[in-house]
C-alpha cells in the first residue's frame, strides 16, 4: 500500500511544504481560505523520488492523477483534450526551499492539433492560440523530450529573417502558424517520432520531466551552492493547474498587487493591471497597466471582489502580501500570493498599524522589521531612478548621501562652509589636524585608508558620509586636482558620495531626505520594552551625544578624549605636552589641558543628564597627534626655500639704501619656526613604531606618563564636581583601554582614588564614579577574573579585539587579502563587520564567564564597530552581556536588535 | 610549662631550621656528624618570640643559658669571666631563611678589665687582644646598648690623626690600649652607666639585642623586599659558640676550602690557609695565604685531619662543600660549611663523578645542574678578570663574545672574511641583503632594533654573537664611523662585543673558549634517557644543522625557507618573483628559484638523516625581501646624478671629436637600472603595510599567490624523493605558519596531496610526509580542535603568540615601555624571553586539550624562542607537549631542562 500521492487544492495541508512543495502548499492554502484559485493538484515529492531512476512515474501515481483529472474537467466545466472546450494545465515545479528558475515548468499542456481549434475559438485571439501552441511545443519539447532549444530558435530566428521584422512581438498569427508546423517537424526529427497527440500521454511525460528535473546539473549545483540539504528540502512536487486566460475579451484582465502601499505603508489598494491581456504583455512592455484604482470605474464588481481578495488575504496571513491574478471572462483568479517587498519606511508603518488594527502583536511587529533595514531611515540616501554612473569607486565607510563642492584642504572648507556653501573634503587622507574641515563639510571622500582609517571613523562618529580609500583617483593637494579614469575634478566641482556603496558621482544628484516617522518612534520603544540590552552610543562631542539622545540611546558608552585634543584650539597644547623634554614642562602643557578637557566633560553631562557617560582615557599614540614625518620634511625644506628668499630681499632692500617695510618677514622668525618643526621631526622620529597598533598606547601611555592620565581624571571628576553645584545629576565611568593586567587597573585606580578624595574635600560633595577597563586584548579576556576584582565593569573593543585574534591588522587586511578570504569562502565574512563567533566569541564567552565568577555584578558590554551589528547585538545577548555602545546613527538599528536578540533567545 | 628553648649542638635537630635558624641547625649536624665544631649551644627561634616586646629574654631563658654556659665551660676547659683562662663566646644571629647582614651578631663577649690580661696571656699578642676589646666594646655598644657608631668612628679617626696613621691596620697594640679606654668613656658618656662588667649581664643583654634586631628596620625592609613570610622564616635563633683563635700562635691557623676544585671540577684538595692569623688577616689583605697542599708540609697532622674532614663533608653532604675551620692551638675545628658555588664546568663535571663514586643518582646529578649556566659552555665568553670599561652597551641579541675589525658593510665585511681577517659587522639596522656579511663576521653590532631584529634572528640561528640596538652609538655607514659616549670607531678598528651582556669594548679582550666535555655528553646522554619532551632544533642551513646534531638535536623542528632565499644568488630571484606582474612572469621566477630550493632542501636532508626535519612554508611579508623606499629614493638620486656626469663626459667627448673608450659607462645603461628601482620602488609602495607584524604574511601569501606554496612544496618532495633514490632516510613535515581556519590548511593540503601524488608517480617511490600547522595566532588556539581535523602536528610560535596574546608589538615594547612594565613589576618578567604562563598559557593549554580532543594522536611543539628556555619548557612538559625546538646552540640547554622538567613533575 503506497501513501497518498495527490492532493487536490482543496484537501492538501498548507502548511506542509515539506510533501507539497512551497508553490502547492499555499494554492492550497489559497483555495482553503475561500480565494478564488484555479483548481488542480499537487502530485507529492514522495510521488517523484518514489520514481527514482526509472522513466515514467510509478503507475500508482498516474492512476490517483487521472481521478484528479476527472474531478478538474467537471469543476472548470472543460474538458483534457476536447477540441470544441479544451481544458488546458500548467506543470509545475516547487519544492520545500525556493530554487527560482532552477527546475521545470510547462504551460499549455492539452494542446494538440484536435484541441487547438477549440482554443482559438474560446480566445478569439489566433495569434494568441498559435503563440502559446508554439511555446507549448518548445517547451515540451525541451523539457520532456530533450530537444535542444537551439534548434527551435533557429526557426524562430529563420521566420522573422522572412517576415522582416526583428522582434517576436513582430510575428503576426499566420507567422506563428507555420512556426508551430515547424517545430513539430523539429521535434519529429530529432526524437524520430511524431510529437505527441494523446494528451494524457503528454501530461504523463511532463509529471515525469518535472520530477527528474530535480536532480538536473542546474538544481543539484544550485542546492550545493545555497547549501540546501535533504533535510530542508527533499525532491520536487509537482502542481497541476487549470489555465486561465486573461486575454479572452474585455471581460478579461491580469494583474499584480500589494495589499498596502509598499512605498509609504499607506492601508490602501494598491497595484496595476490591463484589460485583456496575459502576464507576458506586461512584461513585453507593450501597453501600459492601469492603475487599479482604474478598476473601480471600469469593472466595479471586479474592483470589489479584489478588495474582498485583499481584505481576506491580510485577515489570513497578517502580512503585507504581493499579489497576481487573472480576471477570465468575468471571473477572478488568484494565482500566487507572498509577503511583499517593501522599503524600510513601508515596513515600519505596517508593522505599527498592524498592530494598533489587532492583526499583530507588537512582538512580531518588532522581528517584521529587519534592523539593518532601519539606517536607510536615518541618513539621507540618493534616488537612483534614472541611470547614473558612478565616476569612482571607494569603500562605503560611513552611511548617507552628500553633495558639494571638492575643496582639497580642510582650511578652505572651514572657510567655504562657513559661508554656507556645501563641500566636500577630498584628501588623500586624513587627519587629526583636518578635524574643522569635518565639521564644515557635507561628506569626505578619499583615496587611502580603509573603513578605520581616520576619515571612515571620525565621520561615523559625526554621522557624515564617507567614501573612504577610492584608490582609483589620484589627489594631489598642491594642484588642487583629483584625477582618475577619465575625470578631473578641479576644486569647486560640484560632487555626490554615496557612503552607503562607495560610489562618487558628478553633479548633484537627487537624494531621499531621512525619515525618522512617529511609527518608528512607536516601535523603537516597544523594542526597548522588550530588548534584554541597553543600548548606549558612542559619542565624542556634545553635538554627537545629542544626536545620540534624540535617536534614544541610553547613555554614553565610549567617549573618546583623544577626539577632544583634535580641536584647532587643543592640538597646539597636546603638541607641546608630546615635545616636553622634561617632567615638568609636560605638567605645564597639561595644566594648560586642564581647564579645556574639564568644560568638554561639563559639556557632555549636561546634554547626557541623568544618562551615564563613560569616558575612556587616552588611547592612541602620541605619534598620531603629530604630523607625518614626510610633512616636516616638506615644511622644512620649504621653509628653507622661503628663508633664502626673504634673505635675498633684506640683501637687495639693503642694497638700495632703503629700509625693510614694517610687515617684512623676518628671517629669525622663520628659523625658530624651522627649529621648532625640526624638534617635532626629531620627536617623530624617536617615536615612530614597526607596529602603532601594537604600540605605545593606551594604559601602557598611562602608566609612563602617569601625568597625562591624573589629568583626565581630575578634568572628569571636577566637572562631575561642578555639575552637581549646578544640580546636574552625573553619572560618570571611567575606563582604561588596552589592559593586560590587573596591576594596570590597579595604578590607574589609585589615582582616581586619590584625586577623587582630594575633589569631594574641595568641593565638599561626594562622588559617585564607577570605574572599568577595556577588554581588548587577548590577554584581558584570559585575566578576566582577576581584572574584575578591581574594575565595575568591561567593555569588549572589538575592533582591537579581532585583530589581535586574527593578527590581522584591520587596513592592512581589508586592502590585501580579506576580500578573497570572504570570497574564497575561508572565512564566512569580513570580521571587522560580522562579529566572529565561533574563534573571538569563545574569548569573550570566557571573559565574561572569569569575570563574573570573581565579580557577580560585573556589567559587561561592547563599544567596539560590532555593537551596531544586528548579528553581534544577538550574540552579544547570547552571552549575557548587558549593554552594547555604537555610533549614535545606528543606535535605533541596535535598539531593534537587541529586541530581536530577546525574542529569538525566548523561542 | 614552657617549650625546651636551648638546645647543645649536640642535640639540635640539624634538619629543624625553623626553631634553630640555619645557622643554628648547620652547626648542629656538624657537630653530630664528628666535626669538631667549636662548642655551642642555640637558643630557638620561639625563646626570642616568647620575648616579645618586653626588654630582656625570659627567665626561664636564662636559666637554661647558664646551665649550659657551664657545659660549655667543661667542654672547651675554660671558665667564663675568669681572669686567667676566660671562656669568650660569639653571639649569632640565624633565622630559617638566610638575611646576610640583616642581622646582629656580637663576638668575643666575656672581655672586660678583669679577663682581658688572660686573653692577652693566652694569645701573647697584644696588639690582637686590645683589638678584639675595641671591637668588643664597639659592637657590644651598638648593638645592645644602642650607642651611635659615629662616636666610636670620631675617636678612632682622632688617635689615627695623632698618630700618624691612615688604616687601622697601621695602629700599633699601645693605640688600641687607648682607644679600647676611650670607647668605654663614649659608653659611659652615652648610656650613663659604665661598661657592663658583668659577663652574664653581657650576655644577657647580648642575646636580648641579637632577638631584637629579627625586627629592626633593616630585617624588616629584606623581609618585605625579599617576600619572606613568616611561614618561611619566623625570628630568627641565637647561637652562643666558644671563641677559638687562630693566632695565639704557630701551632694556629685559619683557612677555607673546597671540597673539590671549584674552577675545573677536579676531585682534589683545594683552598688556601694562614698560620698565625685569624678570618680578618685574610679579608685585610695584609697576608697572602697559602695553596692547602703546603700545609701537607707544614702541618702534616692537621693536613690529615684537614683531608678527613673533607671526606667527611662530602660523605654526608654529597655535594662539593665550601667550608671554613681554625686551628687553634693544634685542633682543628670547622666553622662552616655550604654548598660550593661552582662555575658551569666544575658543576658537570663534580656532578657526573659523583654518580661514578655512587654518591649520588643520576637524578641527582641532572637536578643539580642549572641549564641555564650550561650555554656558557657552549660560547666563547670574555675572561674579564681585569677591570674592563664597556664603551657601548646594547641589548645581548645572541651570546658568546667576538673581537674583529668594525667593518660597515657586508660587500667588505666579505672580502676581509675570506681573506682570513677577523670582522665585526657594524650597521644601524640589518636586512637579508646582509646575510653573506654574516657568514663572514665574527659578530655583529647594531644600534637599532631589538632581540627580535633581523640582526638578532639571524645571528641566534648562526649561533653568532649579536648585541642589537646599542643606541648610544650613532653609526653612519657613509662616512664609515660610529661615534658615541666619547669614543669614535673607524673602519678596521678592532673591538669586542659580548652578546651575552650587551657590552661593546674597545680592542680584543681575552676570552674563555667553549668547553663541551666528556662529563657533559655524559649528562646529557643521561637527560635524554629520563626526559618526556624530544629536543630538537630550529636550523634552516645545513652548517646549522651539522651543528644542531653535534649538539644533540633529535631533528629540526623548524627550517625557516625564507633563510634560504636571502642568499646572493637567490634574492635577485625572489625580487624578480615579487616584482612579477602577472601569474606567468611569476611562475618563471619559481620555476628557476625551484631546483636551487630543493638543493636547500636535499643538503638539510642528508645531514639530518634519519632525524626528522619539519620545513615551515614562507611566512614574511614580501617586502621583506625588497630595500627600504629610503634606501631606493637614494640609490635613484644618486644614479640620476651619476647620468648627468656620463651625460656631460660624453657631450665632451663629442665636442673634442674624440670617440668614447669601450669601457665608457652607458647613459642608456644607467636609464634602465633607475626605471628597474623606480619599478621596485612602487612595488615598496604597493606592499607596504600600517603593521607588517599582523599583515600579509604567512599562509594568506599562499593563499594569494598559491604558486609560491606549490613550488616550496615541490621542492620538498622531490628533494625527499631523490633522497630515497640515493638510499637516504628522510622524514619530511610540512608546516603552515599564521594559521586562523581549518580551511586554509585544506587549501595548502590539497595542494600538498595532488603534487605528491604527481611526484610519486613520477620516482615511482612512496613519500611519507607529515602536515602540521603553526599555532602562532589567537584564533588557532580557539579552533584548534578543528585545525586538528586537518593537522597531524601543531608548532607553537611563541612569539607571535605572545605579541597577540599582549598586543605588543616585540620590537616597539621592549625599547619603549617593557622594561618599566618588567622594574616596576606590573608583569613579572619579559614575556618574550620568559613564557607567559598565567595568560599565554591558559591559550595554549586550551590549544593542546581542543586539539587531542578532535585528534588524539596529535604531535604537539613549540618551535618559538622560548623552546629553549627552562622555565617554559618545564611548563611545555606540564601541558602534555611533545617536543621543544629551539636555536642549535641552546639545545643542550634544553635536553637537560626537559629532564628537570620530568624529574620535577614526578616528584
Amino acid at each position: 500500500m503506497h501513501p497518498k500521492y495527490v492532493y487536490a487544492f482543496e484537501e492538501g495541508d498548507g502548511k506542509n511544504t515539506q510533501l507539497l512543495g512551497g508553490k502547492g502548499a499555499n494554492l492550497c492554502e489559497m483555495t482553503q481560505i475561500g480565494l478564488n484559485v484555479p483548481p488542480g493538484f499537487v502530485i507529492t515529492a514522495t510521488a517523484g523520488l518514489t520514481s527514482g531512476d526509472t522513466p515514467g512515474v510509478p503507475s500508482g501515481v498516474m492512476t490517483e492523477v487521472r481521478s484528479h483529472m476527472h474531478r478538474l474537467e467537471k469543476k472548470v466545466g472543460k474538458a483534457f483534450g476536447s477540441p470544441t472546450n479544451p481544458l488546458l494545465v500548467s506543470v509545475r515545479s516547487g519544492a520545500a526551499m525556493s530554487m527560482p528558475g532552477m527546475m521545470d515548468t510547462i504551460l499549455n499542456l492539452g494542446l494538440n492539433h484536435a484541441t487547438l481549434p477549440g482554443l482559438l475559438q474560446q480566445t478569439k485571439n489566433e495569434r494568441f492560440g498559435y503563440d502559446a501552441y508554439r511555446r507549448f511545443i518548445q517547451l515540451f519539447g525541451k523539457v520532456a523530450l530533450g530537444v535542444p532549444d537551439a534548434l527551435f530558435d533557429e526557426q524562430c530566428e529563420a521566420i522573422k529573417r522572412d517576415a522582416g521584422v526583428k522582434a517576436d512581438a513582430g510575428l503576426r498569427a499566420s507567422h506563428l502558424r507555420d512556426l508551430s508546423a515547424r517545430f513539430l517537424h523539429v521535434v519529429q526529427q530529432q526524437t524520430g517520432q511524431p510529437f505527441p497527440e494523446d494528451v494524457y500521454e503528454q501530461l504523463a511525460m511532463a509529471i515525469t520531466a518535472v520530477f527528474r528535473s530535480w536532480t538536473g546539473t542546474r538544481a543539484v549545483a544550485y542546492r550545493r551552492e545555497f547549501h540546501i540539504t535533504p533535510t530542508m528540502a527533499n525532491g520536487t512536487a509537482v502542481n497541476v493547474v487549470a489555465m486561465v486566460f486573461g486575454n479572452m475579451g474585455d471581460d478579461c484582465a491580469t494583474g499584480v498587487g500589494f495589499t498596502r502601499n509598499p512605498g509609504t505603508g499607506a492601508n490602501e489598494m494598491y497595484g496595476e493591471y490591463l484589460v485583456n491581456a496575459q502576464g507576458e504583455d506586461v512584461v513585453a512592455g507593450l501597453r501600459t497597466p492601469k492603475p487599479v484604482q482604474e478598476m473601480q470605474r471600469e469593472m466595479p464588481e471586479l474592483y470589489r471582489q479584489l478588495v474582498a481578495l485583499r481584505n481576506t488575504l491580510e485577515a489570513h496571513y497578517h502580512e503585507v502580501q504581493e499579489y497576481e491574478y487573472t480576471i477570465e471572462q468575468g471571473t477572478l483568479y488568484c494565482l500566487q500570493t507572498r509577503n511583499g517587498k517593501m522599503n524600510a519606511v513601508a515596513m515600519v508603518r505596517t508593522a505599527v498599524e498592524m498592530v494598533h488594527e489587532g492583526l499583530i502583536s507588537k512582538e512580531q511587529a518588532l522581528l517584521r522589521v529587519n534592523p539593518s533595514e532601519l539606517e536607510q531611515l536615518l541618513h539621507p540616501c540618493l534616488d537612483l531612478r534614472g541611470a547614473h554612473t558612478p565616476v569612482a569607486q571607494g569603500l562605503p565607510a560611513s552611511p548617507g548621501a552628500a553633495s558639494g563642492q571638492c575643496v582639497f584642504d580642510a582650511d578652505r572648507a572651514e572657510i567655504l562652509g562657513r559661508s554656507g556653501v556645501k563641500v566636500i573634503l577630498v584628501r588623500e587622507e586624513t587627519k587629526p589636524e583636518d578635524i574643522h574641515g569635518f565639521f564644515a563639510a557635507q561628506g569626505i571622500l578619499t583615496s587611502r585608508g580603509g573603513k578605520t582609517s581616520h576619515a571612515a571613523v571620525v565621520a561615523r562618529g559625526m554621522g557624515k558620509a564617507c567614501v573612504a580609500g577610492a584608490e582609483g583617483l589620484h589627489i594631489e593637494t598642491k594642484t588642487r586636482l583629483a584625477t582618475g579614469d577619465g575625470v578631473t575634478l578641479h576644486e569647486g566641482d560640484v560632487i555626490t558620495i554615496d557612503g552607503s556603496t562607495g560610489h562618487v558621482y558628478l553633479g548633484e544628484m537627487p537624494m531621499i531626505p531621512p525619515h525618522f516617522s512617529d511609527e518608528l518612534q512607536t516601535l523603537l520603544t516597544w523594542a526597548d520594552d522588550v530588548a534584554g540590552l541597553e543600548v548606549l552610543a558612542n559619542a565624542d562631542t556634545p553635538e554627537a551625544a545629542t544626536q545620540a539622545v534624540q535617536y534614544g540611546a541610553m547613555g554614553i558608552g565610549l567617549c573618546r578624549t583623544e577626539r577632544m585634543f583634535n580641536a584647532s584650539d587643543r592640538l597646539p597644547l597636546m603638541v607641546e605636552m608630546i615635545l616636553a623634554s622634561t617632567t615638568e614642562e609636560r605638567q605645564q602643557a597639561l595644566d594648560k589641558l586642564l581647564p579645556i578637557q574639564r568644560d568638554d566633560f561639563m559639556q557632555m553631562f549636561r546634554v547626557m543628564s541623568p544618562r551615564p557617560v563613560t569616558v575612556r582615557l587616552l588611547d592612541p599614540p602620541m605619534h598620531e597627534f603629530l604630523p607625518s614625518a614626510q610633512q616636516l620634511l616638506d615644511d622644512i625644506a620649504a621653509l628653507h626655500e622661503y628663508r633664502v628668499a626673504v634673505k635675498g630681499q633684506t640683501t637687495a632692500f639693503q642694497a638700495l639704501g632703503v629700509s625693510l617695510p614694517d610687515d617684512a618677514p623676518c628671517e629669525e622668525l622663520i628659523t625658530s619656526v624651522i627649529a621648532k618643526k625640526q624638534q617635532m621631526l626629531r620627536k617623530v622620529q624617536e617615536l615612530s613604531e614597526v607596529n602603532p597598533m601594537l604600540g605605545h598606547r593606551g594604559v601602557r601611555l598611562g602608566i609612563t606618563y602617569p601625568a597625562i592620565y591624573e589629568m583626565q581624571i581630575r578634568a572628569i571628576l571636577e566637572a562631575t564636581a561642578r555639575c552637581l553645584q549646578d544640580g546636574i545629576q552625573v553619572w560618570p565611568e571611567i575606563m582604561v583601554p588596552q589592559v593586560i593586567t590587573a596591576r594596570e587597573l590597579v595604578r590607574v585606580k589609585q589615582s582616581v582614588e586619590a584625586l577623587q578624595q582630594h575633589i569631594e574635600t574641595q568641593y565638599r560633595r561626594k562622588l559617585v564614579c564607577k570605574f572599568g577597563s577595556m577588554i581588548e586584548t587577548v590577554r584581558a579576556c584570559l585575566q578576566a577574573d582577576t581584572l574584575a576584582e578591581v574594575a565595575e565593569f568591561f567593555s569588549f573593543g572589538t575592533n582591537d579585539l579581532t585583530q589581535a585574534t586574527f593578527s590581522f591588522s584591520r587596513e592592512d587586511a581589508e586592502s590585501k587579502f580579506l576580500p578573497l578570504y570572504t570570497a574564497s569562502q575561508l572565512l564566512p565574512d569580513n570580521p571587522f563587520e560580522v562579529l566572529d563567533v565561533e574563534g573571538m566569541g569563545t574569548l569573550m564567552q570566557m571573559a565574561v564567564a572569569k569575570g563574573r565568577q570573581t565579580n557577580p555584578l560585573l556589567k559587561v558590554g561592547i563599544c567596539g564597530e560590532h555593537g551596531g551589528h544586528p548579528a553581534s547585538i544577538r550574540f552579544c545577548s547570547q552571552i549575557g552581556l548587558n549593554y552594547v555602545s555604537c555610533s549614535a546613527p545606528r543606535v535605533p538599528v541596535a535598539r531593534l536588535a537587541a529586541a530581536h536578540a530577546t525574542l529569538l533567545e525566548s523561542r
